[in-house]
Parts: structure tokens; sequence; C-alpha cells
């Protein structure tokens, strides 16, 4: 992984989650880069999302640091709005930036007070561990439920020369559609300014982790966010924009899959393909109703081909197909075909479906183009064992 | 349980499903009763309840007999109308019934062709069954996944005498406001014109079926139907079938709790009351979202008060509350206030919630009159293991 030039990375435990593992990251850009984020669409909103919201209008798109932490989500809570400003503004007097350029994130429990004092105390420790090549600690820090650290990474050769993205992300329960619980953290070292950034980042966002669902419930605390700090001396024109963009799209793709297969208890990534739709909101209201139905993700997690869920799901969805024409694949084989059962060999089947990876194709098989893809896992015994034990 | 009047009920095991259990039930009223009925509004709909609601048209609300098979939703197959069409004209030459007041009805798995010989070859001894008191058995041959049978009944003294009503339902999954997948069948014994009887079950299930959830899916073999034959000999008048209405309306809601209890995997009953809404809108969006959060409903398993996720959920739900404003209380008592945690004993509060009942009020604080109330269960391991295994 080459990363892109310009960022340093820290990580500490600050003791906000009771087992000793790195709470406390810290991302710096060493110039103020352009900045771009989305935030979750709850009516619920966490301290952080709505102070990084302010940050990002005051400083018109521009950031230096990002100071994340795990093990308390800093929601609902009495000082949340002042605990969050207060680690900034430590944050922002110690680095010598201007303090609306530090964007906080939290992830974790809701409702319990946070501590600012474990923060700002350690500060020093956080800021003297700052290096270029502790990417993966803030990956690993960022962890709440989530198994493994996810990163995904690009490079973009330009006629002015190379641009490289990388990104990180925590999940892994609360993940749905507008958008997922993830915390995203993408830095890039082109030279974009904030005004191009933004629609870059929405795109990328509608394309990966708006068609990412978990367990369909939408956090208070979702942010993705997006540095470019122009570290590389490119400065990319239209053209070259939009191929970041769909390398940024990739780079959120391949975080938005990894965290599908690391969902809280998953065994298996499953991936939805809508086909033949006559408009995107019928094709997406079908593919979001068949990732988050628990029928479809248990009849998965049993390797049991039971596509009539998929079609009952379809059904409820309220996107507009015709029953009679519906064809259905999973694993590549059809099995439904004019919305009625094709014969396949179930052995085969079942043993095709217990991968890691299981391909649902559904497609409309009306006279409609439009198609789109969903990412999901299947839904286990271990999910409830850890949300029914997650505060405990 | 005094039973409606002019009703008789049978079962036989037909061989449609794979263990020795009665999978058929007919039931029968003595005189053509005037029947009104609720369908799924999954897009994707059984062959019965096509035929249903044609055989209703056609009947102009008349219906003799109820004809169910459990074990095959006769969904989805190649040969499903044909079989509807068929067993229902079988049932109507053996009782000399017009075949459009044969009703069908269908529960079990989907895309797999259901053999009419089976049933025409079972009406002999179905009929030979039938009797006034056998309401139980069919409560019990309907079962799907249910645990337990469901049935209520109410009896309502009138001016011209007494009126009986019972009613009997089955679950257990894919239950879902809009509406469950519930199969449900109500007698009553009052004399009510068809077209008076269709808006008092419409609104007994907008208060009863319609507020019930078990994980999101809405099955495509949803059926609510109601018969009143007049054999009480008692005429309602405007009032008394306001009456009625209240009395329907209450035995759907505890058909409806029994279902939520007995959800798949279920170890307990959650009723949701969301107050203070400005339109039945906002508080039905946020009470279903609370209802079909995983989140939520994991936490209720594991005995956790973990009421952000009651806000989160709320947050996303779309209907409208000021989260500053919020109040929830758990089992009685306050655990937020004005969208702030509000300190409780954790260990008195987890005892109060082991058990059989947990109560969730989300109070939306603002000058709202509107209130409502949903019912769901828990989110266990034992969903998973029934849901990852149906067909098997």
């Amino acid at each position: 992984m080459n990363f892109p030039l310009g960022y340093r990375y820290s990580t500490v435990y600050a003791g906000i989650r009771k087992t000793e593992k790195d709470d406390l990251a810290l991302i710096v850009s060493d110039t103020p880069a352009s900045a771009a984020a989305v935030f979750t669409r709850n009516v619920v909103q966490a301290a952080p999302v709505r102070l990084g919201r302010a940050h990002l209008s005051a400083s018109r798109g521009k950031a230096r640091a990002i100071l994340i932490n795990a093990g308390n989500a800093n929601c609902a809570t009495r000082t949340g709005d002042k605990v969050a400003l207060a680690t900034c503004e430590a944050v922002a007097k110690r680095g010598q930036y201007p303090a609306n350029q530090v964007i906080p994130s939290s992830t974790g429990v809701i409702g319990v007070e946070l501590n600012p004092k474990l923060i700002v105390s350690a500060l020093p420790k956080l800021f003297a561990g700052l290096a270029p090549d502790r990417f993966a600690d803030v990956a690993r820090a960022i962890m709440t439920t989530d198994l493994v650290p996810k990163a995904a990474s690009g490079e973009i050769p330009l006629k002015g020369g190379t641009v490289r993205i990388a990104g990180m992300a925590k999940g892994s329960g609360m993940i749905h559609p507008n958008m997922a619980t993830t915390l995203g953290f993408v830095m890039m070292d082109a030279k974009i300014a904030p005004v191009h950034l933004k629609p870059m980042l929405a795109s990328a966002i509608n394309r990966s982790f708006n068609r990412l669902t978990v367990d369909g419930d939408t956090s208070t605390n979702d942010t993705v966010l997006v540095l470019a700090n122009g570290a590389s001396g490119v400065t990319p024109n239209e053209k070259e924009r939009q191929v970041i963009t769909e390398v940024l799209s990739w780079v959120l793709e391949d975080l938005a899959e990894k965290i599908a297969r690391d969902g809280e208890g998953a065994t298996k990534c499953i991936t939805i393909h809508v086909t033949g739709a006559r408009s995107a909101e019928d094709a997406d209201k079908i593919g979001r109703a068949i990732a988050n139905s628990p029928l479809v993700k248990t009849a998965v997690f049993g390797n049991d081909p039971n596509w009539g869920r998929i079609l009952c799901a379809a059904g409820y969805s309220g996107g507009y197909f015709d029953p009679n024409k519906v064809e259905i694949k999973l694993q590549g084989v059809t099995v439904c075909r004019n919305g009625l059962a094709v014969d396949f060999d179930e052995a085969a089947m079942k043993k095709q479906m217990d991968k890691p990876d299981v391909a649902i194709r559904f497609n409309i098989g009306g006279s409609g183009k439009v198609e789109t893809q969903f990412w999901t896992c299947d839904f286990t015994e271990g999910y409830i064992r850890i949300n029914a034990s997650y505060r405990t």
C-alpha cells in the first residue's frame, strides 16, 4: 500500500473503552486539506457529527486533523457538545491549527458521558506518536465490534504525476443505506478544491456505502470524511477528477464489502444485483428490501436456496416489477424463472451456498435497463450474541 | 369460551407437511355468512389470496366455507391457481355450496408445487369430522413454526340478545405491519351485511395486526377473514356495530399480542407505546422503527436497558420529533428525559427487563396528542436457528 503523501497518523489507549486497546486516534494533514463529509441522516445526531458539520462549514471545507475515539459515541449526553468542542480545541492548540480545522468523530455506546480529561491528557502521547506509516494503527483503533481492520487504497497515474488514495472504515452493526454507521476516513494527496471534492464524495458514497446494510439500523454517528491535501503536487483537471471519483468509488465499495463481510456475527458476504429495473428508485427499493430481509439473511446462513423469501422481500419492497417475469439466480444458477420454480440440484446448490461469498441476482425481466448492487451479510446466532450483550 | 353459533370445524392430516400433524382444516358456516377479508399487500400474492379475493367479489361478500392448509403456501408455482380452484370446487361440490363461497387459504413454503389430490382425497374424512366444538383443532392445524395455538373470543350482550365472536390466528415469522403474515379467521354470529362488515374489519385490523411485527417481512399469503352468519338471530344497529367493532378489535389485538409472544424464537413480548405525536403518521413511523430494530430487539433479549438504541431507531424512522424533548421509559422507569440519560439502578432495571413482558414508552414530549401502540418480540438465537433451517 502506497500511502498518500503529507499525512501522519497516531493512536493511544486513553482509557475510554474498558479493555486496554487503543481507543483514541489522530489523523493529521501536514497542510490544510480540502475536506468533504457525509453524515448520518438520523434525526438524533451525536455531538461530534454536529460539531464536525459546523467546523467544515466555518472552515469552508478545510481540515488539518481528525480526532477519533472509540468506546463512546458521545451522543445523547448532557455534556456532549462541550466535550466535542473542548477536545477539538485542545488538539488545535497543541497542533497550532485553527480549531475549526479539527473534525471530531466518535463511535461506541450512546447515552454515557464522555470524560474529556481522558482525551486531553492523552494528547501529548498522541501527538508524539504521529508518523506517516501508522495508517493501519488508526484503522485498528477505530474498531468496535469489528473483527478485522478495514482498509483499501488506489493509485492513479495522471499526466501531472501519481495521485494516491487510501481509506479506512469501521463497521460492523447498525450498517444501513443512508448511510452506513460506519466511520470512514479517506485521504488523498491530489489538489482538489472543496467545491469539487463534495460532489465527488457524494457520487462515490451513493455507489458504495449507501448500498450497504448489516441490520437495517442507521446510527447517530455515521460519518465518512475525505481529505485532499495536494501533497502530490498534482492538480487534476475535470476529466481527471472523474477518474479520481471512479477510484474513490472503488475504494469505498471495497470498504463497504469488507464491512459487510465483517458484519456482526457474519459468516458470509452477500452481494445482491438487481437488473432490468425501470428506474433507479425501483432497483434501490428491491435491492434494499432483499438485503434487509432477516429471512433471506438467515436462509443464506443456513445454505438454504430458499428463493421464495427473495421473491417475497422484493414483493413488499414497494419497487415495481412483474412477479410473472422475475428471474432469480443464486451463485449463478437459475432457481426461479418467470416467477416460478426451476428445478435445480439441491445438494449441489447447498454446497455452492456454503461459501464466504454468496451472489443473489434478481432480474426484473422487463424492458428496464437500470441495475444496482447491494452488499449485506448473513444473519447468525453470533449477531444475536454480540448485540444482546453489547454494554455488559 | 362460548363459540359463535352456526359454525362447524374439522381437521385432518392430508400428507402436505412431512411430519404427521393435521395440515388441512375446514371451517363451515351452516348458512351463507357475510364475509370480509384483508389480504397481503405484497406484490407477489399466493394463488389462494388471488382466488379468495375473486371469490369474495363474485359472491358479493358471502362465504360458506374456509379451506385452509399448512405446509405449503401454494405460491410461485406453475399450477397454483388451478390447485386453489380445484380444491375449492371439490369442497363446494361435496358441501353443495356455490364454489365462490369457498375461500382458500394456505401457509408454508413458497415455490413448491401443491398436490391437489392430497387435499381432494382427504375431503371425505374432513367433512365427516365437522363439529361445532373443534375450533381448537383448526387453531392447531394451521400452525407452522408456531409453538402454541392462538385463540381469542368475546361475548357482547346486546338488546336483541347475545352476540359471540371467536378468532384464531397463526404466526410466527414474517409478521409485519401491512400486514402480519398471519392467517387469521374470526367467526361471529351477529347478522351484519357485508357492506358493514368490511369497514368494521378494516378499523379493527388497523388497530391490531397492522401494529404487529416480528421480523419486518410481509408474506405472500397474509389473510385475515371475518365471517358473520347471523345464527344468533341478533341484527345489531349502527351503534351496536360500533360496540362489536370494539370487541373485534380487542379480539384481534389479543391475537396480535399472542403472535408477538410466540414469534419465532421469542422469549418476550415487547409492547411499544408512542405518545405525544403530532400525527398518526409520525407515531406509526416511530413505533414501527422501534419495533423493527434488530438492535432494540436483541437488547431486550439480553435484558439490556440500552435506550440509546430506541432513541436511535426513532431517529431514523422518518417520524417527526424533537430529540431534545424525548422521554423514554422502560418497564415504567424513566431512563431518558429531554433526550438525555437519566440515572437509574442498572441492576434493578436488568431484573425488571428479565420478564416475559417488556414495555417501552416513547414520549415525543411535544404538544401532540396522538398515540399508538406496536407489538413485537425479542430477537434471539432461536429465531436464527428456526429460519436457517426452515426447509430442511
